[in-house]
């Protein structure tokens, strides 16, 4: 099958907010993460193939935008994002994100999308491919640290992929808990909102870290967390911004990376000794490393988001979208006879619109 | 004024190439070439303010795609280009360019655009406020040696700019320097077809080199260049992708590049010893360096293009687009009301179309 889901010269597809919220809605956020996981392990398998690199980040005052280009030689996928909390009380969203598609022989774009909701869904397939080796035998209870824009996606994963029963939400911000157990409401999860921390982690087999706040936090306490779970701590994706007490690190016997160069800029890691022993995930999921070696085994993933794992979801989305064929077409790309003559667009500028839903 | 051409919650405007075009062909190519050398010069005035990087390029057997990231600390821009001289053998255009510019308190995009025209301008204006200062005085005749997509912009810029009368084409394909001297045969410049290097750059004040084969050749040899010209070297902008023999660099008064660090790796003098002398442009625009001594220096632009120069034009086509409204509203950001409500979006999408022509 073609790379390419319109012919080159027939204009770049783009998928909006509301196309992507209609495709998702009809295909279900549980099989959505379930298949991505699958596409994501596909892809970490063949990690030597992707030429890769630390994101750029360009940090200000209140936020970062980042880039975050990633090759396997035949497509090549970037995504912009910024992560703004401070635009909550500004009535705007945190993070605002697009991603590109592009065919790396011809260099022309196959896809152009919003990303805020496509990232989502992949931090969670990502999270629950984690949890998925790494968690306990027989894991039937997440604590959600952190209600906010990613926690219904996480709880969905981790239901849908590894079988979770149970969500303990807690979160500084009271009425996040409320709008995350209202949103799992009729979900089939048992919710539980808490009061404290404590009480979230209490008998949680899991634990989620994926708070905001762009500062060096330690939303879980060495105190927190008793040995044999599995904590996926995800918020922490920027240099000065962390989640975890170095001491919970320190004491693992696993701490998980995707790309370890990045991990050291921006991950919980960041805290500890540039030589604190890691293992890059496809270590495991390729068998050369074991996920954990006996119940009481403390496994943590330091996960910061990695650029092929957009990759990997971009490509889903070109294929999902060739089913449900929702997407317009943007007049991104010069089309002049004679590829030579540029000038000639400007000069004979023809006032035909060119936009079309397809 | 606002930094955003619409409020951030209407969604991201979008200038598609039949937008651009007709636009550009409305304000006149000169016109704006002009007006974008005058923008630029009040950018390389505040080069300090920028935070600069060299370009991202993932190469490939026959092309290679870059980003151009840029910030100011007030606005944030990124260029998606890449490079594919084979694809004219495929019908399809060596360069598909798409631009971001973003609010960097915010995060959040405020144009988004196709920019393969809007990169022929501003190469052209950079060119031109190079030769502004560098060129002889009473420059006449330039010399255009490769006739592709850039050459008419080329002749343009030098005539709007510098004051250039007569034009001097070669290529190696003879059909390129036609269909640009019929592009420019009602310009008002003499333009003259020439069938070797060496008649081209007889008498001219100025030679610029853009031809786009990736690979390292010798457009211009050192007996083709006589003291007293200016040299406006733009082809060759990746590893391995050179248009001037070396001798010539080695005994030129003043060899001018846009940002050194990025310049050494794809510019003309990645063929010479990192420690070779070379002036960043910025220096001579603040008068810290004189552009040259007397009318027999030899002067080199080693021009590969810089982010800062795509920051300015799409600065140039915000304001441009806000007299002329020529751009569509693409829907990329969520906006439900409550920002940690994102799984809203999907759990209840909404089926109204939300594109709109402005």
């Amino acid at each position: 099958m073609s790379k390419f889901i319109l012919p080159p010269k027939e204009g770049v597809p783009f998928v909006s907010v509301q196309a992507m919220a209609k495709m998702i809605h009809d295909y279900g956020v549980e099989q959505c993460i379930a298949d991505l996981v699958d596409a994501l392990e596909q892809d970490f398998l063949r990690w030597e193939q992707f030429e890769k690199s630390s994101r750029f980040a360009s940090h200000s005052k209140d936020g970062v935008i980042e880039l975050m280009p990633v090759s396997d030689g035949e497509m090549f996928a970037c995504k912009y994002v910024n992560g703004h909390p401070i635009n909550t009380k500004r009535d705007l969203q945190t993070v605002a994100a697009m991603g590109i598609l592009s065919d790396v022989d011809t260099g022309y774009p196959i896809l152009l999308t919003e990303m805020c909701i496509l990232t989502a869904l992949r931090t969670a397939a990502t999270s629950a491919m984690l949890a998925k080796r790494c968690a306990p035998k027989g894991a039937k209870t997440l604590a959600l640290i952190g209600n906010g824009a990613q926690s219904e996606f996480q709880a969905l994963g981790m239901k849908a992929v590894v079988g979770i029963s149970e969500v303990r939400l807690y979160d500084v911000d009271s009425t996040a808990s409320q709008k995350t157990a209202d949103n799992l409401a009729d979900s089939g999860l048992n919710v539980v909102i808490c009061r404290t921390v404590e009480d979230a982690v209490a008998g949680a087999d899991i634990i989620t870290t994926c708070t905001a706040d762009k500062k060096n936090a330690t939303i879980l306490r060495d105190g927190n967390v008793k040995k044999g779970i599995f904590i996926n701590a995800i918020g922490g994706d920027c240099p000065g911004k962390t989640e975890l007490d170095g001491n919970i690190l320190m004491r693992a016997d696993r701490v998980i990376v995707e790309f370890e160069p990045q991990s050291r800029i921006e991950g919980e890691i960041q805290q500890l000794s540039p030589e604190f022993p890691v293992i890059e995930f496809h270590h495991i999921l390729k068998g050369e490393v074991s996920a954990r070696e006996s119940d009481d085994d403390l496994v943590i993933f330091d996960g910061v988001g990695f650029a092929s794992e957009d990759f990997t979801a971009l490509v889903f989305l070109r294929d999902l979208i060739r089913e449900q064929g929702e997407y317009e077409v943007l007049d991104m790309i010069t089309q002049q006879a004679d590829p030579k003559n540029l000038y000639s667009v400007v000069k004979d500028h023809s006032v035909t619109p060119t936009i079309a839903i397809a």
